[in-house]
């Protein structure tokens, strides 16, 4: 029988949709096995994991690929990529993180020149270092070898306008090759030129399904013997505001890594949490953890999953008000991000380096 | 008054058309002013080559700019490509030739591999350099910089769908890429880390001018500070064969670079030439030069105008007989083409260099 898991209780309505699309649920064995807090609550389906998990217990290679393609700061969702690579990471993986700014051009109508693209990359670089990253786990697009774009070009070939439509809704050329692009940073590692032929990883969302799909379509196409790319799909964290997405075009709907203590202060202190009108009611009634847009801070990043267990578990029963909990994560991101900037800010050199190559 | 053209009789009927694209025909001054006997007889209009001929004059920068795209030997037809690249070379030129292995492997379906595309390049990179192109005057796309690449998927963000559609009639997206890189074929040179901005020359076919407007159409869109790109429009040599296209799918309509004198003498043999069903009617009634695929040859790459003139009027009277004309043409490329081969084996090695990079 599968434990029951204390995360997940609105999975079960996903078990249909996962077995149309060929998407299994990611198991509680494998879980508990690879021990950390994020797979445990935010890890929700899986598209051939099994082969990374065996490499993963037998030591043998696979290849660890993500990246970000961001428009901006970074915010506290990219910190979960960040963090669900260097768990793979330090599972002896091989390392490749992409800084894509390329495709952050390509894909972004605010970002109007490939130099503002490249100074975002320089900010999202340092932040990612900072993090533990290490120079080799990084490549940026813009600055990378010759062979990976040939490969997003070969990749052209064996795309068809009907493939792509049917996956995207809409052929516009900019899209098309950021597309490219991604299919080439998932697939190009397994080349002869880098690791050869090997499992790979990357943690998407479930909406990102079709883009994984399509990926896996191409491999059959390709005249190259690779390994067929592995999935694992994650939630999404939410907007701070009732229904908003955690958005780098909406400030005030994420905590960014660059925020200042009183950023911070502000953006929790209005975040939505479903609270009830008065103290008293909610004290009554309980709050309700699962909508909290200030207890889904502390799911997604707070390691202590007892502490965030009890928190909810307390907010559930009315035992603490809204007011606590923001206090808590206030204090708890404002440590968090005043470390992380200070380390951030010696990565910035090392940054520019990489991404300007010189 | 302009003066008369012995090669230009049928030019008149594009005027119109020229009008309508925005093309100019290609005035006899500068016919003169350049002195080359493919300007001469083969350019028909051009597209703000006023500016180039203008740095020419001048002993001004421009860039020169053109490149093969080949799905195996080369033959006569991209001889007039490298013929014209000579020559503004010869002007003093930035020279930029293009080995464009990655748009042959993506655009041809024959071309099955990268490999494959590879070996290809490797071969018309020999011929190209026996031709007299040095090291530095040429790249090839598998293995040049990184820039190049990026600004490639820099300008997809400027094309839309329907500008792309309007233009190709179509969006599959290996021919997609195919058409980016042309893009940054033509307009990279331009770019900072290059020559920066100066005039740019590139012959093309009156076919691909619709490609040549959305090239110029893009530059308006790109956020950097590039002068536009002139063209110059030249005829096509067609096939050997009666209305064929010179091919290099269709062995027996073209004469390919790497043929033996065998071959020479048998295409050349079986060539098209108009000429009448017996020989006396054909020195009572004349030939017809004008649509023979032999005299087409010497129009195309026989450098001695007058002894072309020559050889036509005596066709057109009578006073020569096809089987004379086919001898002086085989006679005439079989020794040009063994002294190239012998050239072209000697440059073997230093293009297999430049094509892997080592």
């Amino acid at each position: 029988m599968q434990a029951i898991n204390p995360w997940s209780s609105k999975e079960i309505k996903y078990e249909r949709a996962f077995a149309e699309f060929g998407l299994k649920s990611f198991p509680e064995k494998w879980k508990k096995e690879l021990n950390h807090y994020l797979v445990e609550r935010m890890v929700i389906a899986h598209r051939d994991f099994g082969k990374v998990m065996q490499c993963i217990k037998e030591g043998k290679p696979f290849i660890n690929i993500t990246g970000i393609a961001s428009s901006g700061s970074l915010h506290l969702g990219h910190k979960v990529v960040i963090d669900m690579f260097l768990l793979f990471k330090s599972f002896g993986a091989k390392n490749y993180f992409c800084i894509a700014d390329i495709e952050g051009y390509t894909s972004r109508p605010q970002t109007k020149t490939m130099e503002q693209a490249k100074e975002i990359a320089v900010n999202n670089l340092a932040h990612v270092l900072a993090f533990g990253l290490s120079k080799k786990d990084v490549y940026v697009q813009s600055n990378y070898k010759n062979r990976y774009y040939a490969f997003a070009f070969e990749i052209s070939k064996k795309i068809t306008r009907n493939m792509f439509e049917a996956t995207y809704g809409h052929v516009d050329l900019g899209k098309v090759s950021a597309a490219l692009l991604q299919y080439a940073d998932i697939l190009h590692a397994q080349l002869p030129e880098f690791e050869g032929k090997m499992p790979s990883i990357t943690p998407i969302g479930l909406d990102q399904d079709p883009h994984a799909r399509l990926t896996r379509d191409v491999v059959k196409r390709l005249p190259y013997d690779l390994e067929m790319p592995s999935f694992i799909y994650l939630k999404h964290q939410s907007g701070l505001l009732e229904g908003s997405k955690m958005s780098s075009s909406e400030p005030a709907s994420a905590i960014f890594l660059d925020d200042t203590p009183e950023q911070i202060r502000e953006k929790v202190s209005n975040a939505f949490t479903g609270g009830r009108e008065t103290a008293s009611l909610q004290r009554k009634l309980g709050g309700k953890p699962e909508v909290c847009k200030v207890c889904e801070i502390l799911r997604f990043h707070y390691p202590d999953s007892a502490e965030v267990l009890r928190i909810m578990e307390e907010c559930r029963k009315g035992k603490r008000l809204c007011g606590e909990t923001k206090q808590f994560v206030i204090e708890f991101l404002t440590k968090f991000l005043k470390k992380h900037q200070q380390k951030a800010k010696k990565k910035e050199k090392l940054a520019r380096k990489i991404v300007y190559g010189k």
